[in-house]
């Protein structure tokens, strides 16, 4: 399936606040247009078709011919962009393959990547004639409501749709699964002088032949200045995810949030922000073996932030690798050893020292045992971990590594290093023998 | 699809060494027919028709209806069993569904799992009228030459059978997938009063509908004492992963199988094997802790002998378990971690301690590294980890669990305790960084 995408507006109202044409307005470290190509990618879209008008060239400069995304990308340039975007998407027309399904999208929409997936993932369940529209009907949630399109809905159908619509149950996200059937009616509307998209939707909305998805997920339309900054927040929001640690949720992404919306203006990647966490994490081992406790037990906890920052740019960016994967797996696993080592290496040096053995062999032994057990039941079984709905009540030690990092700070502010130890062999031990227990009923 | 077990016969041959009938013989801890019932249910077969001569009763007592095994099983009584086996599997007449495929197999043939899988799987390959026959023509390797029935093949076909064919170029090994065109063959045949399974093969091979599939792997028909004696031998050989390491390729499993040998016959679980390899890890460490490096180390080699025993048992006994997996992966984990403690303390009794905690935190960080990378990588890309081929010449690194045991072995014997957890520390983590670095290419 292709995707055209519509970047032939002028997008005044975000003129005074950026320079250049909309579509290449950067948000959180990609242009609007680079974002929507690189999500529907993941969504397994390779053919693109960008609808150029206003700043035909400046957009073709940009994006090339799709090569550095690894997608492939053609122009079709609408001259007549001022009459309306019905006539943007009619320029389509010449390009299109009879019997072909396309997506049509907004190039300053931006969506979560969930929702596009669901969204594509519709395509097969429409007829040839029909149309499919992506439709918000929380209407108590959705951004500047007075600017977007209302949708009359009968179950799950478009009947009328209009931005002064007063009889409305849902409003158009602007994004369509698309036939001949909507090329067919923009002709018509174009005929009678009707030049906007909408002005087409409602020929087939008036047939019973525009299908309505009901969107989950959150989107938006960039228009100004406040729906830029909601986009922002949506996307940060919707780095987080599911199964975070409850250190990580309540403490860690407040500030690993602000970290990554700073670090996505720059070209730093997450395989950099790894070994960055792992910098700070061997920082934090030296001056714990320095008996500098208190820099140690922060640097720590910073180390835990950074940890999760790699992971909200790869997401952010879409630059997920299984290698990202891996090396932040083995890099943790090092930076835990050289923690643990510096905290032992203090000890020793003041105190009885087959304790301080026992203590650092003991938790050196539990810290990776979280994520072997986790592994390892996923490569035996082919079904993942999932720590929720499998570790009962003790979901809630502080044995994951956002867990035991925090543990690592306070133990460093508060100068218990034995006591520390102590503690993170005893939580990471009961975690993973209980682990082995439960699993005897789920495997 | 079904199976129809054919254990009629006398078992003559057998007859001076085992009391009972010969499919109720025991080879390696499992009767010849379980054995053939529980490798056919991994095939994905789980209902069974046995059909019964000489001693009905006694087999009927033993296997009752399958809910032990998890199948079905079924009797057909064929009291004319002293005719001959074509008699017997034409009793399968009467239970015979229209149109149905089913394997006939005999009760006293032994066939490596992979050979039946891979048999098993040629079913829908066959047409309706035809009879696929498993066939070896590795005349060289075939056990008892002189036993076996003969084929005369031309290309995949079958042309005439005989155990006094002297025209060969392949024999037949007793396993067959058979359709309503065999129960055909076998009535006719009996009609001119010729009994064998083999006269009524001849007639449909006369009509070129004998297809056979040609072995690759080991099998044998059990008929006096040297074949049951050899029987024994390919099925340990066959317990034999082809990933093992140097080590235990080379020496644990000369040893592993005998051991699994003397544990078949008994009750002993796998999970048992594994606990009991754990208690021996466990006095390994306190003999290195009491600075008795010599037991030390033959305990920990045993150990690891142990540790296969365990995965052997379970393959030859078909008690294979996702948990047994995960239950030997954490007590292996636990197990390292002890040894390592003990080899530890011991030096730090008596020597510098902050080496001793450097070289004991550091091999205790190590050791996991193997796995944890493997099963990490196998989540990741859904494609198991094979050292062979992405390790490189490192894959002789002694740093799977079989070398490191037989370092702590050298270590002890040798009394070298800081040595050997240096030389650890330094494997290990040497084979978790190249990984590591392999890794990128790779994922």
């Amino acid at each position: 399936m292709r995707a055209v995408i519509l970047a032939a507006g002028e997008g005044k109202r975000l003129r005074p606040h950026f320079s250049g044409p909309k579509p290449l307005v950067r948000l959180l470290g990609l242009s609007l247009i680079e974002r929507n190509i690189l999500a529907l990618r993941e969504c397994g879209i390779n053919d693109f078709v960008i609808i150029t008008g206003c700043y035909s060239s400046e957009i073709q400069d940009h994006l090339g011919n799709g090569s550095k995304f690894g997608v492939n990308i053609t122009y079709l340039h609408n001259p007549d962009w001022e009459l309306g975007n019905g006539v943007s998407a009619c320029t389509f027309r010449k390009n299109y393959r009879q019997g072909e399904k396309f997506i049509l999208i907004m190039s300053d929409h931006v969506f979560e990547l969930d929702v596009l997936k669901a969204f594509v993932a519709e395509a097969p369940n429409i007829n040839e004639d029909e149309l499919l529209l992506a439709a918000d009907r929380r209407l108590k949630s959705v951004y500047d409501l007075g600017e977007c399109t209302k949708v009359k809905a009968e179950q799950d159908f478009a009947v009328k749709l209009g931005k002064d619509l007063r009889d409305f149950n849902t409003v158009d996200c602007g994004l369509f699964i698309g036939t001949g059937a909507l090329l067919e009616a923009l002709s018509e509307a174009i005929s009678q002088c009707r030049y906007t998209l909408t002005d087409a939707v409602n020929i087939l909305a008036g047939q019973r032949k525009v299908k309505l998805h009901f969107v989950n997920g959150t989107w938006i339309d960039v228009d100004d200045l406040p729906s830029y900054r909601h986009a922002e927040k949506i996307l940060l929001q919707s780095l987080v995810p599911p199964k975070d640690g409850l250190v990580s949720r309540v403490l860690n992404r407040r500030v690993s949030l602000r970290i990554t919306k700073l670090f996505a203006r720059t070209s730093i990647t997450p395989n950099q922000v790894t070994f960055l966490s792992f910098l700070i994490s061997a920082a934090s081992a030296v001056f714990f073996a320095m008996v500098h406790p208190l820099y140690g037990g922060l640097l720590a906890q910073l180390s835990s932030i950074l940890d999760g920052v790699d992971g909200e740019i790869a997401r952010l960016k879409f630059l997920k690798s299984n290698y990202g994967g891996l090396f932040d797996a083995v890099l943790d696993r090092y930076a835990d050893f050289l923690i643990v080592l510096g905290m032992a290496y203090a000890w020793c040096s003041k105190a009885e020292n087959s304790l301080a053995l026992l203590a650092c062999a003991a938790t050196l032994t539990g810290m990776p045992m979280s994520m072997l057990l986790k592994e390892k039941f996923h490569a035996l079984t082919g079904k993942p971990f999932i720590p929720e709905s499998y570790d009962g009540i003790l979901r809630y030690l502080p044995a994951n590594r956002d867990g035991r990092l925090f543990i690592i700070m306070l133990g460093g502010i508060l100068n218990l290093i034995p006591a520390t130890l102590i503690l993170l062999a005893t939580v990471t031990h009961l975690q993973a023998l209980a682990r082995l227990y439960n699993a005897r009923k789920l495997m």
